[in-house]
């Protein structure tokens, strides 16, 4: 019980700085200072700053993820559910400076790496999977191989939109940096996403009303600062 | 003279630390140390180490890049010279594990920042812009966009199949991942390239035809280590 909590204290602490403060200014002193606790049960628990943001991001991630289980079904339509997903990502970035500052710094090579390295086990992985059945992104890579590079370009096409909007706020709208979100991601995966395309009107209108009516992803705030949500693992 | 000269120990200093040693492990005071110059000097002339490192490879890159001037004519077949040089700087990546190390460990964010802030009066750009002539990304993106994110992503993906050497050594041939760079970086100029591509076969036996020709290619620490090669700004 008492383990538990000192993992959870040191988790919510970190979670709410790296919203309010950012992930690079905020330090492992600030973290213990937050949380009432010592280095060494941050190394015990967690590692490193670097682990507690992949957990973070993680969490984060799959909650996003589940949120849109009650609107679509993933096996019916997992291309749907999949560019929800990414609309809901790219527009929860776009909506809350706080947010894309969080996801550019903590998508380091180091917590990139931690965040694939957990692919497999995880839903990413199996709606990827799904969509592979009706395209190839290669003849020489197999299905796992395709999933584990589209999921590195689908965290590199994040930070890049979110640097760019940072040093050249006038050279891309919205709109235009979010096409390239989407073709560079599905690309990897075997898909020509076209400016037109109908199923992406209809994953950013449903994702606009995913938004609206899940609590944590409409202030987006919540799941970085409450402390009822807890770790998934 | 005396400053051309200050400046240059202290470019070429940390060319070959950023080689020998890599680019993280390389600090300021090894520089000014190797370079017989103080704090002050490196402040004066490059700003930080962060400036020295998209010089060099600002400069390995134009150096690549020009070494196939005399085996395509660039106007002629503009992507051919393209071909040549990614399959040129890959080669190399994958030749030499210090290459590799510095490329993978300097291309940070701000690193990526400052070159592609360069791009515009770079020959990258015009070489792109003849290959936009005949292909199109995206109609929502002008030339000047649909270049700028495509450099993007030619060098997240370099990082990318570089960390992905480091993390997972037997997951993937390098026959693999250089495909994989090849079709991330034309996709975003409007390309699908197609594993059987003859070009692409041609672009690789010249690429392996210039390394063994070109001095400093074909002896990768040249260009890091040896002094005569000057700042080219």
């Amino acid at each position: 019980m008492i383990k538990q909590s000192a993992a959870d204290r040191i988790y919510h602490s970190a979670k709410g700085l790296f919203y309010e403060r950012g992930y690079k200014k905020t330090t492992t002193r600030h973290i213990t200072r937050e949380a009432d606790a010592n280095l060494g049960l941050i190394k015990y628990y967690f590692d490193s700053k670097k682990v507690i943001a992949y957990r973070v991001l993680d969490d984060y991630f799959h909650e996003i993820y589940y949120s849109i289980a009650n609107y679509v079904n993933e096996d019916e339509d997992p291309l749907l559910y999949s560019y929800t997903f990414t609309h809901t990502i790219v527009s929860l970035m776009f909506q809350d400076p706080k947010v894309e500052r969080f996801i550019l710094e903590s998508l380091t090579n180091e917590v990139m790496d931690h965040l694939e390295g957990a692919l497999l086990k995880s839903p990413f992985y199996t709606i990827s999977e799904k969509i592979l059945k009706e395209h190839s992104f290669s003849e020489i890579l197999d299905t796992e191989q395709t999933i584990l590079l589209n999921l590195t370009a689908f965290h590199n096409t994040l930070k890049s939109i979110g640097s760019i909007r940072r040093q050249r706020p006038d050279s891309f709208t919205p709109f235009q940096l979010r096409i390239y979100q989407f073709k560079m991601t599905y690309f990897g995966l075997g898909l020509i996403v076209s400016e037109k395309d109908q199923k992406l009107e209809e994953a950013y209108e449903l994702s606009n009303r995913i938004i609206k009516e899940t609590p944590f992803l409409n202030a987006p705030e919540t799941f970085f600062t409450s402390p009822q949500n807890s770790l998934r693992w």
